[in-house]
């Protein structure tokens, strides 16, 4: 059998999830809260369930949920959307990625990724005769440096992904990110992929810098956004992708036979949840009191760690700790100590690795303190 | 904007349903059952949404669901599966087809496509680069001649599609079918999909051939099946592809970056719900009656019906009625007689039209009545 994604193998999600389950290790690898769904919104889905709403939604995504989040969107960046041709609900933010590329990217074309970048952008474009350019964000802080994009561009440049706030840094654009990259694709035909799964999850008071704020960039630009992430149901799988209709259009002749549609009564239940804004306006508060308890938990730990300023990740150098490789170190950390995390060279294309590990905090309080607790050496 | 699917229209099931809303026509377009999903299963899916299953699932799906397929396997097909290495539940079977297709078909890769076929198979082989071979079953038993088969060969052969039962014919393969393939494919390196989503759907007392009872051919081969079209509930999006540990291996490569997982809660109770064999042992019943239902009352139409053997779709030839092709004519009726129906032109590649429609008749009795009521013509 001649495989089609030779060097790739199973995620380091699932590696790491199955590994902490065998060892019943505290789990701080993958990005899965372990609190639960708001009860008004799981009402909702039985609701719906009851109701009888189990019949295919539409291949595009139930009206009434395209409406609630194109008024949402307007609330929060000012950006008017068309519900019917700019907006496709889908199996999680993981499928927009993956159904965005998979339509938009010809064999040849080049993709320009940040690294370290979320493990399924770079098989993604590979899988379909996409050429990755992988730019390499430096440690401690993460930023682009838009000199090296301009000098990496070529007339087969056919897309630049970005991710903010970044998984796994927490690092997010900011204004003047926004200007470079405005001038870099000003008169090109590129087109920028926007991952912006963690939109809500900012910190210290920042702003996030949607695309959809900026219509020169927005008019060549695939937005993608979860609701696994917003409300804590990351096992519900429902994303969406927002692009202007020329984009969307393509977008949906590969959505619509790859996954055709997602789970119905799912997105009624969650058309009516978003009308309370509260409902979201409350997580960077929320998630911002955990990452100040997980950060000042972990302080009397010799893991050193990085500025976080969006995502529920924190990243943390162990040099004091081990010489080992990430990728070792994280499975000895899990199997000795308890305690779960992601080793991050596998979200790069070379395996670089700065001996820096990623920790989740979309965890109960105890899980968090708990696992300090069996960190302190 | 360079389409990667440039003649690829919207898929014909959202034309035909959205045109039957538009005009209050009955729908007997699409297949999704107007009928209700089992207010066991209901209440199970709730369960596990309350009792907090709600974070991501496994990527190859929840363990006991992958058991509770295997066992309900064997006892139907006879064959021992590896939860583990051969099962792997995606976002439908729609999901399990283009993941499949993906990462199986490489460029250049001949793939062989009995028309009239569904619709996601073409577009999903051409996206990856694949060439289809089509070869066309006749109206109006679509039976498949393998000397045809055997002659479309050629060095680059790397797949045969099968869909048995087949939709829009209902035609179910024989044993001297799978005999036939089986012959074809020895000591060779084709690959076999076999889209079995109506795998309960075979009327008459005849026995369904699944692959799964040929470990000959099983070798070879991805199984794809639904659960939506099993327990009526298409707008869930839960199905499931079988494959040999090697074939599985290749095809969770591209699920854990498409989808990677669906929606948990369903896949607990979808488990749970498998355990009794009632459940769909009394499908075929079910099924036949609204069949002879359908057909007894549309006799008094000027539609002719072909032998409908499986599946919930007849086909009839509107030839004693009307000139018009196929797209007009389905049209046409959803607006002028208020019933909706899939021309069969959309599943050919070269537009073939031998003036069929296809009826689905997955829908309450009121509403097959009231259908053929406003056919008389
Ligand atoms: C699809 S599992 C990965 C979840 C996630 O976003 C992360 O851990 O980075
Ligand atoms: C994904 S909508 C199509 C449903 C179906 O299987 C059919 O109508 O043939």
């Amino acid at each position: 059998l001649r495989s089609k994604l030779p060097h790739i193998p199973t995620t380091i999600f699932t590696v790491m999830s199955r590994l902490a389950a065998e060892c019943g290790a505290i789990n701080l690898s993958q990005g899965s809260p372990d609190f639960e769904v708001d009860q008004e919104l799981k009402d909702l889905v039985n609701h719906y369930v009851q109701a009888g709403y189990n019949q295919y939604a539409p291949m595009t995504g139930v009206k009434a949920l395209r409406e609630a989040i194109a008024a949402k969107k307007q609330r929060l960046y000012g950006c008017h959307l068309d519900p019917d041709t700019e907006i496709t609900v889908t199996n999680g933010a993981t499928e927009a990625i993956f159904s965005a590329i998979s339509s938009l990217v010809h064999p040849g074309d080049e993709v320009i990724v940040f690294e370290p970048a979320y493990d399924n952008y770079v098989p993604t474009i590979r899988l379909n005769g996409g050429v990755v350019i992988p730019l390499r964000l430096k440690s401690p802080d993460y930023r682009i440096d838009w000199d090296e994009v301009r000098s990496s561009l070529s007339p087969s440049t056919r897309m630049i992904m970005i991710n903010t706030p970044h998984n796994p840094s927490g690092t997010s654009l900011r204004p003047e990110d926004m200007a470079a990259l405005q001038e870099i694709v000003a008169d090109s035909n590129i087109l920028i992929l926007s991952d912006e799964v963690y939109q809500h999850l900012v910190y210290d008071g920042r702003q996030h810098e949607s695309i959809l704020r900026y219509p020169e960039l927005y008019r060549r630009a695939i937005v993608t956004m979860s609701f696994g992430k917003t409300f804590h149901a990351t096992g519900w799988r429902a994303g969406y992708a927002i692009a202007p209709p020329e984009i969307t259009a393509e977008i949906r002749k590969v959505h619509q036979f790859n996954t055709f549609s997602i789970n119905r009564p799912l997105q009624h239940a969650l058309a009516d949840y978003l009308a309370e804004p509260a409902h979201y306006l409350s997580l960077p508060g929320f998630f911002q009191r955990k990452r100040d308890l997980f950060l000042s938990a972990m302080a009397g730990t010799p893991f050193e760690f990085l500025d976080c300023a969006g995502t529920y990740f924190a990243l943390a150098s162990y040099q004091r700790i081990s010489e080992k490789g990430d990728q070792e170190f994280a499975r000895w950390l899990t199997r000795e100590k308890g305690v779960a995390v992601i080793p991050i060279s596998s979200f790069y294309t070379d395996g670089t690795d700065e001996r820096i590990v990623r920790f989740c905090f979309a965890k109960t309080d105890e899980a968090l303190l708990a696992a300090a607790e069996k960190l302190r050496w």
